[in-house]
């Protein structure tokens, strides 16, 4: 069967073009230009990655930003008086505090002192419960961006049986209320599946659309899946690849040699649902500037 | 198959003994009860059978209550000026305004406004989004009854196949997160169905517990259901019955007298789901006066 790729860095080029034209638009009515803070604490390589990557986003946009770097060893206090200093800065729209934070300091705690009118990740509980009751705000941004790859591929969901592989507060959890929701994307029957699940094997096969954010290669299975199925794969791990200059490659939680050849649609791993959150978080940041700031 | 009945009259009333153990305490240490004020916008009859119902049991365990009226004329920034003065007054551990409002009230605006840290109803999105992030908050009234109610009743949820049947904001959704959590009761796999659903009768046939929620009499019927299946009737619904002296009897969303045999635990209506309801919104506001004003 011919599938067709749900090609994320293409799409989240487009989304960029789209913001850039409005960024421009901004620019030229003389208005300030969206800006979008970062914190960062110590120096987790994969942290810096996404990171640079967000930088580099907001640069190409037109956004301005900037990166608070703060060592590993701040104290709870410290890192909350950072984030409500952003809180009150006007100049800056939305802000993000990339996670994991070091075992000192309670994650929860830093998130609730997000003003919600600035959390562009989406995290703080106000606009997950807002996500979860239809009310507009923040959606997380890996849940956003794949709402947006389903929509502007015409994949349809109203009325079709998904799986979430995975119940995490930042992709699965979220995933499976947006597509529950009376909306557009959304009107799906979805069941949201984890470790404690027992039949998953068989939940996959009567799916139409498998959504995988567990973070184990090929785990999804081609005998999992049935004909026409459309794949969403979050997964992002890293294999060993001793043909590759660096030692590894990136693949997905799916089999996708196998997987592809039966489904309808389907993400690659890299190259899928990783460039459309970027595209989300600069999407968020610029209803930020427009609902609050402008 | 002798299945065994969920009773919530009586667990609600354990539940209560166990409150007003705690009011007697308090009193005893000299201190102000709980209060819980309730706000009720003109006369549907349906709300002031609830409103009595709640009053009632503030009075039965020792709360203090007080029921504000407000003629259904009331303007929108009237009614948010009743919620404000609500939120700031000291004596007031909690308050609900009864649903639904009358249509010129934009029913969100004034959910809103409520104080998370008094809203026993567990509507606001700030608890909601605690509630499904695993967050300490208010959990809705009826979800949270229905938890207990499991808890109490040792039904394992470890695993299981749980569909609930319709996404309602008060209901259904909370109830698919709450199950779907890492916690006990919890970490069942959990499809959320509704009127888009097209396989309904298949997910019920491979649910270990099967939760409707859906306001549909004689809906859940026999052959929807497998052998040992729970049953969680959440559904009220008035038919005719010229038996009854009234004209109608209450019937839940399930065909209990035929799906009963089929089942290993089962609620009733009335008599199920309804006093947890109750016994619930009567722990929140316990749990306000502790968390936030003892």
């Amino acid at each position: 069967m011919a599938y067709k790729l749900l090609d994320g860095k293409a799409l989240a080029s487009t989304l960029k073009s789209e913001i850039k034209l409005e960024v421009d638009r901004i620019i030229d009515s003389g208005k300030r230009v969206p800006h979008l803070s970062a914190v960062l604490v110590g120096n987790n390589p994969a942290s810096e990655a996404y990171m640079r990557n967000k930088v580099r986003s907001c640069e190409e946009l037109g956004f301005s930003s900037d990166l608070i770097r703060k060592e590993s060893t701040i104290s709870q206090e410290e890192l909350i008086d950072t984030v409500k200093a952003l809180n009150e800065d006007d100049n800056v729209d939305g802000f993000i505090v990339q996670l994991p934070l070091p075992d000192h300091i309670d994650e929860t705690e830093v998130l609730l002192a997000i003003d919600p009118r600035k959390d562009v990740d989406g995290f703080h509980p106000f606009n997950f419960g807002c996500m979860a009751q239809g009310l507009d705000g923040f959606l997380p941004a890996t849940p956003y961006g794949i709402m947006l790859m389903l929509e502007r591929n015409n994949v349809e969901t109203s009325g079709k049986n998904v799986i979430v592989i995975g119940r995490s507060n930042i992709v699965g959890t979220p995933m499976s209320l947006l597509l529950s929701r009376k909306s557009s994307p959304g009107n799906a029957t979805v069941t949201l599946a984890h470790s404690r699940t027992k039949n998953l094997k068989e939940i996959c096969l009567n799916a139409d659309i498998i959504i995988s954010a567990l973070g184990k290669p090929f785990f999804v299975t081609a005998d999992m899946v049935t004909e026409g199925v459309v794949i969403i794969d979050v997964g992002i791990n890293r294999i060993d690849d001793l043909s590759r200059k660096r030692g590894y490659r990136l693949v997905g939680d799916v089999d996708f040699e196998r997987v592809a050849p039966k489904s309808s649609y389907i993400t690659p791993v890299p190259g899928g649902v990783g460039p459309m959150t970027v595209a989300a978080l600069m999407l968020n940041t610029l209803k930020a500037y427009h609902k609050y700031q402008d």
